[in-house]
């Protein structure tokens, strides 16, 4: 971590969002209020902004999303490398956000995104994680 | 719980799914094998079966997984009242199941679902519960 003067915030440091005041608020207000969980993530689901399928669903800490809102493209948090995560930043699948919208009770963010790169989300080449389909109790893909 | 003798899971038995044996088979193969977190959920994002919309984003546990892929209706766990809890069982807003996916790690689950009901997914009265978007820092509703 950096030891500047003030400005931007400094690497490492966690952005604050406020907390809603009431139930009233968080759910009816115009104030941004995410709710995040004992572990200081909330969950992002992705959606093509063209085709509307759903691409993945991923975490964001405060940091994370705060960087999305600021630069237009997708930050994530990963729970397994415990590190911020700008999505694409290696495999070029860059998401620019079209819009972002928040659920009743600030709890989880929907991005719409475009893809950039080759177009796909997934680490596995697909172009969404959710490539396989519950069938009988069995994974199918397509 | 019951102490009684085999046969379908007791009320309060969690069910098991079966741990994947490796990435590949996590990520490529046919098994079901659903990591939950810490706490015992994954994340389950619901979209409309028609219009594609994300409706809601919830948390399921063994069991509420196990009881949607029984009933073809959505089950879900609710983290602020630690309790398996059916959608539309009180509010009549029960979501008919016409496709479930898994992403590629197997911590999320995509369920298309045609709303009954009111056709409605939201406690607020609103269809979906990602009414507001995020705008210059504040939320708009539309």
């Amino acid at each position: 971590m950096t030891d500047g003067p003030g400005g931007a915030p400094k690497p490492g440091m966690s952005p604050t969002f406020p907390t809603a005041a009431s139930t009233d608020d968080l759910e009816r207000g115009s104030t941004l209020a995410p709710r995040f969980d004992g572990d200081g993530l909330i969950a992002a689901v992705a959606t093509h902004a063209d085709t509307g399928e759903v691409l993945m669903l991923a975490w964001m800490n405060a940091e994370a999303l705060q960087r999305t809102l600021d630069t237009g493209e997708a930050h994530y948090f990963s729970r397994s490398r415990q590190a911020l995560w700008k999505k694409g930043e290696t495999s070029g699948q860059i998401q620019q956000i079209t819009e972002i919208r928040i659920d009743c009770d600030q709890d989880a963010v929907w991005l719409k995104v475009r893809p950039q790169g080759d177009g796909g989300a997934c680490h596995t080449g697909q172009r969404s994680c959710f490539y396989r389909v519950v069938e009988d109790g069995k994974l199918v893909t397509r």
